[in-house]
């Protein structure tokens, strides 16, 4: 098998860090980033590789091995999933958790057509975290999982704050409480409340003028995002959100703890501590596009998630060496 | 698919570890134990199972799915490893990380000759932590990655104290340095030496009349064992060892830290804090006993470890129920 041939769909944050993933990789090459923007206006941060219109990606059959998917959950990967999946081995970052078994359906339909491998909800949660709440819940049926995100920026949070009128920016952070934390490492997780677990931070820039006291209940009371929540609602100016939050720090645990028999505990952690949210989970993608071509390889059909793939497909080295080296 | 038929081969505190792990299992069923020592003296601590003569395991084939070898890799395993995969699905434990690539060929070479599956250096470490580094690593390819064992009883480390003239009984904790666990996280690593990493703790019950200072000195300067460590001897009662020493707590952490571009730095770290070594052991193997009997009604064959297995073979919920509840 020779390098892996690489293509990108979309190029916001996510489609930069898979860009800066693949440069880490001895046995992928990136052979084009489709957008929908007009190519020529596009400038990519490493590659000299041809930037091309999401409408010629037909052209491409044959030329590539896997496309990564970095378009969003809400709007493009629901239509781009299942119909690149038809032409391409595909691997994406799926991660609205209740529409998964619908998308998985889609995706698998169109794979199975196109004879291609669909490797869906890569990222880390759903992904690396989704595949310790299964290792965990398997070795140790009985006990109790919790997750836990942050601290980190939310883009949805954030999003949704900056969407208020009279905000003219803002960034949310998600922040675990250590209380719970707690409770959720000695096994009694199970009766944390959401707003028990997580706490919510806002860095707002008011518009001048705006009516701030406005903005902050708006914030508190917003159903879905606040209103289960403790939030804090920090006003700052924009040279300070510039200097302070620009980052898109994340990251968070996956607890399990159980016993195996009568007062015999265990504790199962898996943490994340990232600096970008989007450069690691291009790197998760860029890692099971080489399992995605490893499986197609191999006579395999179908959309598949990270729970599918056997560890030793995502990494460059050969079965012996890992059984060498790392065993 | 029925249950599992399970067989478990060998009865000490691993042994025990995965009877205990069974009876949490909704879809295995433990049939059988088998010993080398006199079976009629054997009693097992939960199972109405029969215990039968390791020699008259031969009459068991086809009665049995998968045999978890519950014994030791020094002298055991590498005998019944091979035999026992001519004629069975196996799982073993096998931790002697230097030998696995001689190992690992005995292995597959029976199990194909015998048209089995052998899942092998199924565990902790190797196992989940194995698992870790490679997960990890595909990931992030470049950074550092770092094992810690403890704070934790080490067994052998345990054994080589009892063995010295004048100690009529000991435990061994091996415990990681705060220190190095910072530069571990931090990504310097790469760095620390094996003194700098873990330090070891001896609680030494001694003989009568026995040489205090000489016991000390040949712990402390045992080759291998604890030359290169510094190490804490403590002579205690046989009461106290008993009281505060008699459980076979462990645990232990990798951690790996790496940058995705210039600065911007993600550290990955899993950790496992056990009451009891052996029972999480067993609870691993028999997860991984599922996973065997799956890829052998799937029509592999052959010698694997945890690298070749996917997560969710090792649970008992359909992939779909997976995809909903846990991806």
């Amino acid at each position: 098998m020779g390098k892996t041939r690489v293509g990108i769909v979309g190029y916001g944050n996510l489609g930069r860090g898979v860009e800066t993933a693949l440069k880490h990789s001895p046995d992928q090459e990136l052979v084009a980033v489709f957008t929908r923007r007009d190519p020529h206006k596009l400038e990519l941060a490493y590659s000299g590789v041809p930037v091309v219109s999401l409408d010629d990606i037909g052209d491409w059959k044959g030329k590539i091995d896997v496309l990564i998917l970095a378009g969003g959950s809400a709007t493009d990967l629901p239509v781009q999933g299942p119909e690149l999946a038809l032409h391409f081995n595909t691997v994406d970052s799926f991660d609205t958790h209740p529409d998964i078994p619908v998308y998985y359906d889609r995706v698998n339909a169109a794979a199975r057509e196109g004879h291609h491998v669909a490797l869906m909800s890569v990222g880390w949660d759903p992904g690396m975290f989704s595949i310790n709440r299964v290792y965990a819940q398997s070795i140790l049926p009985t006990g109790d999982t919790q997750t836990f995100w942050g601290k980190g920026v939310s883009q949805g949070h954030s999003d949704a704050i900056r969407r208020i009128p009279g905000v003219a920016n803002g960034v949310q952070y998600t922040v675990p409480i250590e209380s719970a934390v707690a409770a959720a490492r000695s096994g009694q997780g199970a009766t944390l409340t959401t707003r028990q677990k997580h706490l919510r931070e806002a860095f707002v820039v008011a518009e001048p003028g705006a009516d701030k006291a406005a903005i902050e209940t708006a914030i508190e009371t917003m159903p879905k995002y606040f209103a289960d929540y403790d939030t804090t609602v920090h006003f700052i100016s924009e040279d300070e959100l510039h200097r302070n939050h620009k980052g898109m720090p994340h990251g968070g645990f996956v607890v399990h703890s159980s016993e195996s028999s009568p007062g015999i505990k265990h504790t199962i952690e898996y943490r994340l501590n990232l600096d970008s949210n989007p450069e690691f989970t291009g790197a998760v993608l860029a890692a099971y596009a080489r399992a995605a071509h490893r499986m197609f390889e191999a006579g395999e059909r179908g959309a598949r998630t990270v729970l599918d793939v056997a560890p030793a497909l995502l990494s460059p080295k050969s079965n012996a060496d890992l059984r060498a080296e790392l065993l």
